[in-house]
C-alpha cells in the first residue's frame, strides 16, 4: 500500500470549489436537458431542483454536486483546464439523477430533499421514462465528446456496477439479521462500492481521461472515488442512527424501523459478545428501535463503522498520493473527504 | 426520390434467414446476459423467453428477432461476415428488451407473448432495475466492440429517439380525438419512427458500421429501418382493428377500447365527410367499439393506413436500392418487409 500523503499545506475552501465547478458545468447541463422531449425535460428539471411541477422556475436545493466537482477536478488534476471535464461532469450528473429517480421508485421513497420524488409528483410510468431519458442523454453526451470512446467504457462499467449495487441493496432487505444467510459487513462494502463508489470514481476518472491523463492516473482517481463512496455510505448510516434529525432530514432511527441493513448494524451483529447476541434476538423479533440503537453502540457497531470510514478515507488519500497530479486540483481533491464526512471523523 | 428497385430474382426464405441470424447471435447474447447480477440476469432471461420465474429453463416464444437479423444482415451487406455484426445485434436486442420491460410498466400491460410481463411476475421495482441493467449492458457491449465508438453515437441517438417516441405515445392518450388539439397522422408518423423505426434503423446501421461500411451506407440502412418501423406500426394498428384475434393474440377492438390513438383512427378523423364526423362524435362520447371500427373503415381509415404502410415500404426499398450492397444480404434485407407485413399489403 502507498504511504499516506503528507498533510496538505494549501488551505482549501471546499464549498467555493463546489460552487466554482457547479457554475462551470451548469450551462452545459442545462443545454443537454434542453434537448430532451419537453415533458421529459420538465421532469428532469424538477429532479435537478430547477423548476416546480408545471415548469415554473425555482431554485430548490439540489445535491452538493460532488460528482460534477470530481469530474472537473479530475480534468484539472490531469493538467487540463476544468472545462475539459465538463462533458464528463454532465454525463455523471445525468447518470446520478437517473439513478435517484429509479431508486426512489424501487425503494418507494416519497420525498427527496424535502420535495415529492419524481414518481410521486408525476407518476411511476413517467418517472421510469424520465430516468431512461437521462440515462440515454448521458451516453449521448459522452459519445459526442472528443475522446469519449474510452470514457464510455469507463461510464458503462460504472453503470453496470450501479445496477449490481442496487440489486444487492434490494436483496439485502429480504435476508435475515442472523444465521448463515445474514449479510456480512464485507458484502455491504461491495454493495456500497458499486452503488455509490463506482459513480464517484467514474466521475474523477472520466474527467481525468478527457483532460488527457494516462490510464494509470484515471485508475487511481477511480479507486479514490470508490473508497470515498464506501466511506460516505458508512458515515451516512452512522448519521441515520445517531445524527441530528434536523441536520440529516431523516427521522431518528428511520433506517432501523425500515429494517435497512446498514453498516453499524451489520458490524455489531458480526461481533461476538452479549450485546451482539441480544441485538440479534431483538431485531429478529422486530423490537424497539431505540433499544436496538443502544445495543448496536454497545456491541461496537458505531466504532467499527467510524473505523471503516477512516480506513476508506485513508485508502482514497493513498490512491491520490500514488500518482502525479497538478498541485491545486490535488489539494482540492484531498480536501473533499473531510468536507463531505466531517473533520472529526 | 430514388426509383424503386427491380423485383429481386433470388428466392429468399426469410424464416430461415431469421433462424440463421438468431443462431449466430444467441451465444453472445447469452454470454452478455450471463454477466449480469444473477437475480437481474434471471429477469432478463425470463424476458427473452429462456426461463420461467425461479430460473427453470424453458423455450417460451421470443420475438421474431428482426433487430438482430437486421444487424447481422447489415454487416453482411457491407461485405463482412455476419459475425462482424454480432456485437451490434446483441446491443440492439438488449435495448429492445429493455424498452419492452419499461414500456410494459408505463402502459400497465400485464401480459406479453401470452406470459405475465416482467413487472407482473417480479414486481415493478425489480422490473425497472432489470430494464436499467439491460440498457447498461447494451452500452457496455458496444463500448467494448472494436469500432464501437462511432456505433455508440448511432445507438445513443436511437435511444434518445426511443424515449421521445414513448413520451409522445404516452401523451397522445391524454389528447382529444377532435378539435385543434387532436393528434394528426403526421405526429403519429414521427412517434412511430422514433418508438419503433429508430431501433430497427439503428440495428442495420450498426451492423453495417461494424462490418466496415462507409457512413453513407449506414445512413441508407438507418433510413430503410425507420421506414420499415413506421410501416410495421401502421400494419400492427390495422391488425389490431381488423385482424384475427387468434393470430394477433389481442382481443378484437382492444386498441379502440383502450382509446389508443392508432393510425387508422387518426387518418379517418383527419378525413372530411359524414363518417369522419360521426366517428368523432362517437369517440368523444366513448361509444361502441364495433360501430367505431365500421366508421373508421367507411371514412377511409383502413385504406389510408394500408397506403401509408405501402408508401413506407417503398421508401425503405428505395433507401436500400440507393447504395451498393452485397447481393445476397441485400436480397434478404429487401425480403424482410413482405415477410413482416404480409405479401398482400
Amino acid at each position: 500500500m502507498t504511504a499516506l500523503p503528507p498533510a496538505f499545506p494549501v488551505a482549501v475552501a471546499t464549498p467555493e470549489v463546489l460552487d466554482r465547478c457547479r457554475a462551470l458545468v451548469r450551462p452545459a447541463l442545462e443545454e443537454a436537458v434542453g434537448r430532451l422531449h419537453p415533458w421529459v425535460g420538465e421532469m428532469a428539471a424538477y429532479a435537478f431542483g430547477w423548476c416546480e411541477v408545471g415548469g415554473a422556475l425555482t431554485a430548490a436545493p439540489g445535491g452538493k454536486g460532488v460528482r460534477q466537482a470530481l469530474a472537473v477536478l479530475g480534468a484539472e488534476a490531469a493538467g487540463a483546464p476544468g472545462r475539459a471535464g465538463v462533458c464528463a461532469a454532465v454525463a455523471v450528473e445525468l447518470v446520478h439523477t437517473f439513478s435517484l429517480l429509479h431508486d426512489d421508485i424501487m425503494d418507494g421513497d416519497a420525498t427527496r430533499r424535502r420535495r415529492p420524488t419524481v414518481w410521486k409528483a408525476y407518476g411511476t410510468g413517467p418517472a421510469v421514462l424520465a430516468g431512461d431519458a437521462l440515462f440515454a442523454l448521458a451516453v449521448e453526451t459522452l459519445a459526442a465528446a472528443p475522446g469519449g470512446a474510452g470514457g464510455l467504457r469507463v461510464l458503462s462499467a460504472a453503470l453496470a456496477d450501479l445496477v449490481r449495487g442496487q440489486a444487492d441493496d434490494l436483496l439485502f432487505s429480504s435476508r435475515p439479521w442472523t444465521g448463515p444467510e445474514r449479510v456480512r459487513p464485507e458484502e455491504y462494502g461491495a454493495m456500497a462500492e458499486h452503488k455509490t463508489g463506482a459513480l464517484l470514481g467514474c466521475a474523477a476518472a472520466l474527467g481525468a481521461l478527457l483532460g488527457g491523463a494516462p490510464p494509470v492516473t484515471a485508475e487511481a482517481l477511480d479507486r479514490a472515488g470508490r473508497h470515498l463512496g464506501i466511506a460516505f455510505q458508512v458515515v451516512d448510516d452512522v448519521l441515520g442512527l445517531w445524527g441530528d434529525p434536523a441536520v440529516t432530514g431523516k427521522p431518528v432511527h428511520a433506517d432501523l424501523r425500515e429494517r435497512k441493513k446498514t453498516f453499524p448494524v451489520l458490524a455489531a451483529l458480526d461481533a461476538s459478545g452479549p450485546a451482539a447476541r441480544r441485538l440479534g434476538v431483538l431485531l429478529e423479533s422486530d423490537g424497539d428501535a431505540a433499544e436496538a440503537a443502544g445495543l448496536i453502540e454497545a456491541a461496537g457497531g458505531r466504532a467499527s463503522a467510524l473505523a471503516e470510514a477512516r480506513r476508506h478515507v485513508a485508502a482514497a488519500q493513498a490512491a491520490l498520493a500514488g500518482v502525479p497530479l497538478e498541485a491545486t486540483a490535488a489539494a482540492e481533491l484531498r480536501a473533499l473527504p473531510d468536507f463531505l464526512l466531517g473533520r472529526d471523523l
